[in-house]
């Protein structure tokens, strides 16, 4: 099979992710190895989708021995850049900066949110765990003395592109983020959006197609 | 403008949602019409995808005029299912559960929680804002009996199936769901994955595509 190494789309990229979750499955059940049919119903896609996903990444080349469990996830943890410890900041503590600090789920993949900024005189000196809340002022020289890469934004609309302009000057070079808008910054940083009513809507939009609707209206050209 | 009514995609879908936002502060901002050019640019897209977009859903055949806001907004909450309140059932009376009855935004939208279910006895009978969290056996019941059909799943992962199918029994037909796990459901049943760890999976990939790689190996085939 030739090798591919066009740059992988970012639906590839969250299918490996699904990938390893379900390898980590399968090594607990105590499995050496998989099909790539058994793979692929584990998360919810196509044998072939798994194939070519991971034909990305390198040789697959023995057929009817399928996967071998633990290496494939090993290689799936460093194409993922999970093979090391990735410090965070998480700006904005309040409720979802609160509940995503408590996320069990990042620190069993390396993310460590090592330092929490906020705006709010009574939040600031807070501990949440062993992590000291300090004040937005303190971002530059915190973000840049941990030499911390990714951020965690969950600051309202309105400050948001203020801090992720910070952020990167610090040194920042991918964030999450919660802010409900949409951040201009340089192209090489990287942004995932994370829009939770975006999803609701998206669900009310599939749920309201059944029923009957109002009628067409014209509300004039976009067009030049 | 021929109208073309092939089914929208899921990202079609997420602009419009940005289009929305993006209308309503057009309109606090005093403007009675927009461009696609300017109502890309606040969404960060181009001006043909946003006619393209937009004509999925009607005619706009004046050109040159651009989009009037007002109207056009109206006919976005319309298309995506807003014109209504949704009453929303919240499984998982957790730390994200917490900062997701409290998010601002989904009232906002109309999508109100109304039933909160946890299986811990020490949460059962506290009040979240007005609203008593019930014992998780109580599910059809309550979901039955307020005419829920979304839901926000925010349990760990082993018990998210059951109760996904549970919900699924008692009438709920769209799913936000949280648990970092591949629910199985009927086709017509709409489920939205948020798997906050693999967005921060995205990212680490990505700040880790410039950095030098191990070589590749060879785990097999998956293929048969």
């Amino acid at each position: 099979m030739p090798r591919r190494r066009s740059k992988p789309s970012d639906s590839t990229i969250r299918r490996l992710s699904l990938y390893l979750r379900a390898l980590e499955g399968l090594e607990a059940e105590g499995e050496a190895t998989v099909s790539s049919e058994l793979l692929a119903e584990r998360v919810g896609t196509t044998a072939a989708q798994v194939r070519k996903d991971l034909s990305h990444f390198g040789s697959f080349g023995k057929r009817g021995l399928g996967y071998q469990v633990t290496p494939l996830q090993a290689r799936l943890q460093d194409i993922l850049g999970l093979g090391r410890r990735w410090p965070v900041v998480l700006v904005g503590a309040g409720r979802i900066g609160s509940a995503l600090f408590e996320y069990p789920h990042f620190g069993a993949r390396g993310f460590e949110i090592v330092t929490i900024l906020d705006r709010d005189p009574n939040k600031v000196g807070q501990r949440w765990g062993g992590v000291e809340i300090s004040h937005i002022s303190e971002l530059e020289s915190l973000v840049r003395g941990a030499g911390v890469e990714l951020a965690i934004l969950t600051v309202p609309r309105e400050g948001a592109q203020e801090v992720a302009e910070a952020l990167v000057t610090a040194g920042v070079r991918g964030i999450l983020n919660f802010a409900p808008t949409q951040l201009r910054l340089p192209p090489e940083i990287e942004v995932n959006d994370v829009n939770l009513a975006l999803e609701l809507e998206a669900l009310s939009f599939a749920l309201h197609l059944d029923r009957p609707r109002a009628e067409d209206a014209d509300f004039g050209s976009g067009g030049v």
